[in-house]
């Protein structure tokens, strides 16, 4: 199969394309393939019949050796639903010195039967081809420790609509209250100023808020507690790796018998159960923490709380959970609106 | 200045070091550096005196060039508090052909020095470190379209602590609600089914959700609508570019003279204001949206309301919103819980 656009000529032989500039042919002559060498030697002779350029007679029917060209793969990808491509480095290994021509000819391609975005998902052990994707107009999009994803808008006359990657971090603190009313609080190894703070961390990547919640109070002070309701949340911008980050406080029930205190000696340098007053009071204790720990409070004297629940999305089919108010007795909302009486679960 | 570890010798001459892997010298020889014609010619040769080996004579004081070492200057990075060292490409150019060296030389006076975390911020133009780094122990860390960060852990005793970077994208709805109790929906271009959603659309970095939600309405609908209050969240895992996915639903209150719509072409295929009673009960509406709009009526019953208010780290002297229940009249909760009275402001 002979495949032609305006750019060049493709020849495709079995899972083989060899791919050839049109720019690089006079008009007047002829392209033969000659395939005969093929697969055995990876490698076809490119032969042009026509004009002898060197002695100037016409239809001489003269055909010598134009090229030899390297006829390695181009690449398949995996498509996707917006009309996009995704190479996997690992998925369709490439030779260092065999890649910027089977990246050009695959961009070809690419272009010519109306691709838009082009994704290469490049290992850190082919980092190689990261150079040479950039050379070739392609921008990173985001990294993970064991690859780093570049791309490339074909389109010239529409507009990248590619999303950026994420940008917020997510965190979370516990308030931990037990039934003397004492809240549990931590101080950090490594800080800038004596502090009591509230014990939490990072949420880990698909966790959810409350889990991550209960486990860094486990893994900082070894005491046991399940979810009671979500208090509130900060928003900050331009923070660590100059991300966006959002800290969500989370309240606490400890599980009887979890009064032992056991630090994480590597993250924590002291770690106590404080009556609410005293944290309330304390000079070590920022304002924001504070307004954190009396919003608690309010919740628990109003019987308010902002709480979630469990579904799963009716397209996309992933489990989701939905925060929001539960208001309880305090709003017959649907009765009040005349709303078709539905379950919250949705 | 000779400078000495257990792995190399390092002269240091003005703003350059020589390095040398002690590994290659034999222990009786002694290592002359001569650096006369330093820096002029950005070359200095090393010479070994001692054992002539050729010719087995001790002592003989024969001086032969061991070998001729470039002399480019080590990276000195921007040194962060957790005794790490940053690397920015564009603010210390280095040639590819001498990257690997000044690179093997800069990590040995860094593992010499106690620096924990090595971090190398690679321009696009300058991605041909990317395989020499990857040569070297660095991974990936983050991308952003103009760089890649790379990393490497440095101390072999103490485990790494470096935080991964941000996994979750911020998404907004919104609910805008017109004084005939009407809501604005839209319906979008690239759509898998048919599907009245609320305008929104992804927290672009460092972007307030409240304000995000107010863009996306102008751009969607040509409706100008301001912040009212917040309704709820849905977070979701495993969502686009494998990240988590939080999506806020946010009121808006329509201003004044907004009724007339103008959708966003690129985006948008239809848009309308719809009653309550026909959204809740429309058959190409997702049950969850249903819920969130079930959810804003109760809220609007009831009184309450998630909010905001903004302020300022108190360390970091960053400002930032926190979004809470605004319980307004329904919580005397200072005075219930004889907590002393402080101003929520922080």
């Amino acid at each position: 199969m002979l495949y032609m656009n305006t750019r060049s000529f493709v020849f495709v032989s079995r899972r083989t394309i060899l791919r050839w500039s049109r720019s690089r042919l006079d008009s007047e002559c002829t392209l033969e393939l000659d395939a005969s060498s093929y697969p055995s030697q990876k490698s076809v002779c490119i032969r042009k019949r026509g004009f002898n350029t060197n002695q100037r007679q016409p239809n001489s029917r003269t055909t010598r050796t134009f090229a030899t060209m390297s006829c390695d793969k181009l690449f398949n990808g995996n498509k996707d639903r917006f009309n996009g491509v995704t190479v996997d480095s690992t998925q369709e290994p490439c030779d260092t010195s065999t890649f910027p021509d089977i990246l050009k000819g695959s961009l070809d391609k690419w272009r010519d039967t109306g691709i838009r975005g082009v994704w290469f998902k490049v290992a850190l052990a082919d980092s190689t081809w990261v150079p040479v994707l950039a050379q070739n107009g392609f921008r990173f999009h985001h990294a993970q420790p064991s690859y780093v994803m570049m791309v490339c808008w074909l389109p010239s006359n529409e507009v990248c609509n590619i999303p950026q990657y994420a940008s917020t971090m997510v965190g979370v603190g516990a308030i931990v209250m037990n039934e003397r009313r004492q809240i549990l609080v931590v101080s950090e190894k490594y800080k800038l100023f004596p502090h009591w703070k509230l014990p939490g961390g990072y949420v880990e990547p698909g966790e959810e808020i409350v889990n991550a919640a209960e486990r860094e109070v486990l893994e900082e002070t070894s005491v046991r507690a399940k979810f009671k309701q979500m208090v509130c949340f900060r928003h900050v911008h331009n923070f660590t790796f100059g991300c966006s980050d959002m800290y969500f406080i989370v309240a606490l029930t400890p599980e009887p018998g979890q009064e032992v205190l056991k630090k994480c000696d590597r993250e924590i340098d002291a770690v106590e159960w404080m009556t609410v007053e005293e944290y309330l009071n304390h000079p070590h204790v920022h304002s924001t923490n504070r307004f954190f720990v009396k919003k608690f409070l309010e919740y628990e004297a109003s019987g308010i709380s902002l709480s979630y629940f469990e579904d799963t999305h009716p397209i996309l089919k992933k489990p989701y959970l939905v925060y929001s108010l539960d208001l309880g007795p305090h709003t017959p909302a649907e009765k009040q609106n005349n709303i078709p009486s539905q379950s919250n679960k949705l």
